[in-house]
């Protein structure tokens, strides 16, 4: 949530007159992404964002991200398409790092979803699933169940212990989800972080999904595991909101109907979702210095929706 | 440069319900200010900046603050005049903190002025001057050159001289400065922080100036001065640029002709604004832990212009 770099007014005017989109009007550098810097452009044209990407991103998956962008937004999904520069290239080098110029949507994240948002949002993952079948590029999850259980073991029992007693017990936790996981359910491309942060509202409508830097070929069933886990709780979660959670799956079960084999596996798929959270920020934990000015975020979060998880099973995903 | 609070949705929309602008249709945190939060948010009825008060601002210099934006923008200064509630209020508390709205300007900061540019800011400059001459409310320079020469003078060697080996003999330059400090110079309300991130330009034109968040009441020469100092250098202050400096002296003149008195005091002037961003700079050096990841502004990069202007007399102000 920063800008990594500074960008004057003739850095920006003559990166802008590289597209045809009009002279430069205004540009505000934005708190949004983690991974990059973003500014706010207005031409004579309209608006845009401006990414640069600063770290974490392998230039390699550029491709696929901004071109996915281009193959949702045309296919209907709510997803900014990426504005190309005359010559067609998707993104330029600056400064020797990449940028690219991405269409601006209204809308503003909701912290507090109501049902019919919820409702909003899984049908909006269902239609970029849908839509995501015929990308014709592919990107493996570098977070899957498997990543996110050799993280965990990774790291010494110790180590866990000083984030929280608990954490060193969930690593055999992890090594049993990764066990239990199904491998057959049906893939396409998927967002694997659909946070409320990453999703603009208009009303109850989904008027843009944003940040697809994780996205991946994944289980679909998956992905609608990870936003169950992110939308339908509290931000500790302690508390678990059942008609949130039910909302969420009736609005993609509308634009594409469950199959069983998904619907069975919901439970282990959500536990996998949680601990791909505790593992991450176990992980940012640890490699952050205690007297960072950066606000770490609580592993035990993800922990407490594990066992809600665990527990509730099936009743997790009850309409 | 960054965003201190997390505002979602919910909490944008029933804040801008208290003002006559319509309904929310973006916000997105911005990565401008220094001492508060910044929100740049789109309603139905226009663009704006939300402002949230985080710290270092002292909540009864407000009045001063946003009265003074109204009062430059009713007579035609390029400065967002500050949007008032339904009930009239400037502000509102939310959360236990005060939050403005302010009207949204465009233009982009320039890095590397024109003259054509650097005498649009001087005359502007002087147009908040004169326009400032009938301003009612009044607010102290907490920054002026006798705190400057106290701050430094507070420090011993050894802390300044680990910063720089050349930072101890700067204390006695300050007392200098303030002993042959010019203390009848005509007065007005001055923006003392005019720098190039603070102006918004369009072409040739300023289309806005902003941060007023460290104006005062000050003699106007001295806010020419800090606005010299500000324009005419590389950003290390190792090379001067003659052509812009006069420009920004010219564009002034044009404006508002400077008094004999003012000019034969700019060299003084300039030296006691450079010795403010040189005390400032060191402050929070000396505050900001070695590992944190905020990059510190080197205090050296006003010692060069400091020399510059001490050495130069009135020959860096020759047109």
């Amino acid at each position: 949530m920063a800008v990594y770099t500074h960008l004057g007014a003739e850095d920006l005017a003559s990166l802008i007159a590289e597209y045809d989109v009009g002279g430069l009007i205004s540009a505000k550098g934005i708190a949004e992404g983690i991974s990059n810097s973003n500014w706010l452009i207005e031409t004579e044209r309209g608006r845009y964002i401006l990414t640069m990407y600063e770290r974490r991103i392998d230039l390699a998956d550029l491709p696929f991200f901004l071109g996915l962008l281009d193959h949702l937004s045309e296919r209907g999904c709510a997803v900014p398409r990426t504005i190309h520069d005359r010559t067609g290239a998707a993104w330029r080098e600056m400064g020797g790092k990449a940028v690219a110029l991405i269409e601006f949507l209204p809308g503003v994240s909701v912290d507090r979803p109501t049902a019919a948002q919820a409702h909003a949002v899984g049908a909006a993952l269902a239609q970029v699933h849908l839509a995501g079948l015929d990308f014709a590029l592919e990107r493996d999850n570098a977070l899957g169940v498997a990543q996110t259980a050799g993280t965990l073991a990774h790291y010494d029992a110790m180590a866990l212990g000083q984030i929280n007693p608990v954490l060193p017990g969930v690593v055999a936790v992890a090594t049993d989800v990764r066990d239990r996981w199904p491998g057959d359910l049906p893939r396409s491309v998927c967002h694997t972080d659909l946070f409320p942060d990453n999703v603009l509202m208009l009303g109850d409508a989904v008027s843009g999904m944003i940040d697809f830097y994780f996205a991946c070929n994944e289980a679909m069933a998956y992905d609608l595991a990870v936003t169950h886990a992110a939308w339908s709780f509290d931000r500790r979660g302690s508390n678990f909101a059942p008609a949130i959670g039910a909302a969420l799956i009736d609005g993609y079960d509308a634009v594409r109907p469950l199959q069983d084999d998904e619907r069975a596996a919901l439970p282990v798929l959500a536990q996998g979702a949680c601990l791909r959270f505790v593992a991450s920020r176990a992980e940012d934990w640890l490699d952050t210095p205690t007297d960072a000015l950066v606000t770490r975020k609580d592993p035990m979060d993800y922990v407490r929706r594990l066992n809600f998880y665990a527990e509730a099973g099936q009743g997790a995903f009850a309409s």
